[in-house]
């Protein structure tokens, strides 16, 4: 357990801006463990507290992408020890009573803790959490490396699990930079027939060194055409936060084919009814996942020897993180690294 | 087998014009038989050879909800005889090369045969079709109730019990004219908790006499928070063709709820990539179905005691119930009858 | 709150024998809820508890198709109020850590509370239970009519609805007990092509009254053939406890169609390899659901009048109940009533 | 095309007995096509041609997995041309009328084409084969190493990727003979977490070689055990025609883990209500494909550099290569080759 008796923290005060402060250490309440922070991923999602989106009220320590180690654990936790190594993702603890998950679906939990929006999260060397909300962590893992997974590899790794696709088929990733990334990576493993779709001729040499069979160039070539040149995707994972490039896509989609939409963009997504009953496709939304899909997919990474592409950077430079993630200029997952990963205490 | 030498038949010559010819009677093909068509309904799908969309050349005979009994057959066809009750719907024969249909789909086959589209359709007092295309009708139906049946039935019917909705849950079928007056009628027989969508108090009647457990009037009430109040609909049925009308209800879906789209509106449809992703939502289009899928609709409606509510015109009056149905002017469905129903031949 | 201090429960003591007891009124423990009992099932499982199957020990109150109002909570609870009306099911709370609850699961919970196994159950005035594990019950539900929808009614409802069956197929239920009276009406009301399997003449009428369309004769008909000659059966769901009969109707299975199993016969159901894999057919088991499954079940029977046929009995006649429910000479679901059904505490 | 005017042939003619014969070349009818055989393998299902099981008639040609060349067209043949590879699976046609076909589903066909049972088979140097029965067949495939893909690779490719389990679930191999080793590497591929089960531990260097991250042995190990261990397996595939060994995997599903049976074994599968019921778990048949899942099946194995472990024969061997085969002494397909593989006709 800790000794010291305060820690420092990124939070969130006004529309973009980000303050390191020192706070006393807490202690964790029932149903919860204090965890110490080894890394933390800066996800975009972070601007909905950053940006006072949402109704989230400052301040508050944003961060959902959390790697760490138990340091001490609250009244009634009987399954986590000190000690342990865990993650904690966007969705950190379903409030168990709502239709939802009384229906066995905690992942549209009407009410649930969200990281770094209904509680502090983990732009900081230490933070709270709910045991419920845990994920375990191989130690075997680079905290940098693992921790992206807690939800840009959650998220397109069970959006395209889940999808339908069976192995062989065209499955197209769209959008090439923290969650695309990870998603080419998946979609190869997973045994589709991959394609990665971004904007310049420059991105060719990483979507295929990533895993993917083809690349399309959007500047250049017809994506739809592209597509249905090779039968048609039967997905389309849309990670890149542009409507009108998410909505080229569909006439690419095979008959059955889906557009499965993990990225929000500004505007809504423009379909054409045609499009859908001429082809019996769709759009769907998908969304992360339990604590055990979380575990699954740092299962999954480790087994395949997935790893995320990341720029680190220490807490002190969290709003230099922050902007550049907003910028769309880092390669490919900014990362806060509050202490270099350790081996397991004795 | 019919020994007259000409029939009577209503051709597309012009944007929005019907003629009526008188015609020889044709000899089936190979693999072709001939029908002496009793009722032929009239879909709002035929204004894509009336207007000429979609390339339809003129002159064509339009009508792909065609009841009628056989009245001679072509070489090759053996599992059909002269004097069998018989319907013909919108696709009326796969290739059976594509790769759709190589993999099973003949649904979604790349080069089908569109009854009134790439063939002449039902708009007739004898029509050709492909036996690989026929669909079952038993003797006990009024020709001009079971007309509706083979499109907008099957249409309604087979979006429904495909679309993952289970006994007890919420469906909402969005509009109340000739697809979604069955809509209504299929979704009670399913045991779906059935709300009916429309604009304007005076549908409230129809909506519950069909079997709707709840009817919400668009005009004055807030559609997708009637259906939260509900729970959300698991599954919201589209068959009026207005875009904003259908976009509406996709905030009233529960969690993995689906709008089901089976109208072609004029615009495209704009949905919000956050009402899919928080709640796992889709937007999915649904396209007809297969010779047995028909025969199931008609088994279906026949069990349950579900009817088209129609207007009948004789062959003659083809424009005038043209017209009206494009006008929104009939209750509910336009019917051609050519001939009254008969007692099979002896 | 109950102003008594004891309460009169039934135990089970010995293999068959139950014994009519009184006992101190308990306390509700944190997340606990008291129940005063209106109307407790007498369900065939009951057996692993009173014969001491399964290793429940002596001595234990059996009972899981309860339905009560709560008399008293206790810490924690929120979600719950003295007054309301309540059910308690056979799976009455979930551990929530285990790595089915943390996948979503809580179904195949591998520690779940299970009513009158690993706590005492509803043979009795009095009995406490897991605010989690409650059930919502509409006031205008009967209760000795309501209490076998608890568990015989969730249990056929929740296997159809997810059967993958569709309106309009053909699914049979085997056996016409307990369960299979119940399976029969819910069949019905979904639209199913609705099959009532049994042995003896005598049931045919019953079958029939409850909404089956076609009654199979195992005693002199070919079951198989009959379900065969109707294009073969989506789904056959298994009530009746004989595993030869269960697997007698796997022949009469359609392509693609499912044996579901819900009933323990005595002996292995021996599965020929050639009729599932010629035909990709399935035998698969289904069990219970949800809280939220068994308010749908009891809504779903609420809007489709659906009823369980009970004999009633006072508590202190348990012995007689249970004798007569394993002897299968029960009418056809044996209830014990420990109150009449009351208006809601003002 | 052939300028010869007989060609050789090998045909069963009583149980267990193989006679090689010369016959006239035959010409293609409607529909069909002549082939120049290159290469067939030799299944375990070309025992019910040759010891005469399920009503094969004498003189039969067993060769149900066949690479070749078409070498002429029968009349109405557009879509083939002489000089294409082709190869010929076990469903070479369906009847295009059944129940099964109408509905989309040719894989269930009541009247199939049956390669080698209906029709003459592979074991020859000239076949004719319908049209519609024939796969694409990529150029680069050897014909040897390919053949076996066409009814081993199909089923266990198929039944692996419709079985539900997704990226990372346990999915474990029962056999690890001509369908099993085919199976283990399908399974590594589309990142499933991978178990081979076999007898003997001088099977495991070979599971280990074809991508199994663990390996069984059931002659030493608790199967179902071990299996729990990994947390359940979420499909186990059953290609070892033993009943016993393929129910005692059963207790090792996971919660909703299926059991898909592809091989024949002599004996009824005994499956426990119980094992069924507490964990909603299924066993199920699966039964090869369509054309088009033959050509997924041959693209996705050549993607992934999946082959088939075979030793060859030459035709006049094919009574040595079938009881070698019937033996399960041969490592790991037998094949009999015709011709060498050639480049495509100028």
């Amino acid at each position: 357990m800790t000794t010291r008796t305060t820690y420092r923290a990124v939070v969130a005060t006004a529309p973009g801006q980000l303050e390191l402060v020192e706070r006393p250490v807490p202690t964790p309440g029932p149903g919860q463990v204090r965890i110490e922070v080894e890394a933390c991923g800066v996800c975009h999602s972070d601007s909905a507290t950053v940006e006072g989106f949402a109704g989230v009220p400052y301040p508050r320590v944003p961060g959902h992408e959390v790697i760490g180690r138990i340091d001490a654990v609250g009244d009634g936790v009987h399954e986590w020890r000190v000690g342990q190594r865990v993650g904690v993702g966007f969705l950190a603890g379903e409030d168990g009573t709502c239709p939802s998950c009384r229906q066995g679906d905690p992942v549209t939990c009407q009410n649930p803790v969200i990281t770094g929006m209904t509680t502090d999260g983990g732009y900081a060397e230490i933070m709270l959490a709910e045991a419920r909300g845990l994920v375990k962590v191989p130690e075997d893992l680079d905290a940098a490396q693992a921790a992206p997974l807690l939800c840009a590899g959650l998220t397109t790794f069970n959006a395209l699990r889940h999808s339908g696709a069976q192995a062989g088929d065209v499955v197209a990733i769209h959008g090439l930079g923290g969650l695309g990334h990870l998603g080419v990576q998946f979609a190869r493993k997973m045994g589709f027939h991959t394609v990665a779709i971004a904007r310049g001729a420059n991105k060719a040499a990483l979507a295929l060194s990533l895993g993917a069979h083809r690349y399309i160039d959007a500047t250049v070539e017809d994506v739809a055409a592209v597509l249905r040149s090779m039968g048609g995707a039967r997905v389309v994972l849309g990670t890149a936060p542009t409507a009108q490039g998410m909505a080229q896509t569909i006439p690419g989609l095979s008959p059955r084919g889906q557009l499965v939409v993990v990225a929000v963009p500004g505007e809504p997504i423009s379909v054409n009814a045609t499009d859908l009953i001429f082809g019996a496709r769709s759009v769907a939304g998908a969304l992360t996942g339990t604590v055990a899909d979380n575990e699954q997919t740092l299962a999954f990474a480790n087994l395949q020897d997935i790893r995320a592409q990341v720029e680190t950077f220490p807490l002190e430079q969290a709003q230099e993180a922050y902007d550049r993630m907003m910028r769309a200029d880092v390669r490919l997952r900014a990362v806060l690294v509050m202490k270099p990963s350790s081996p397991q205490h004795p």
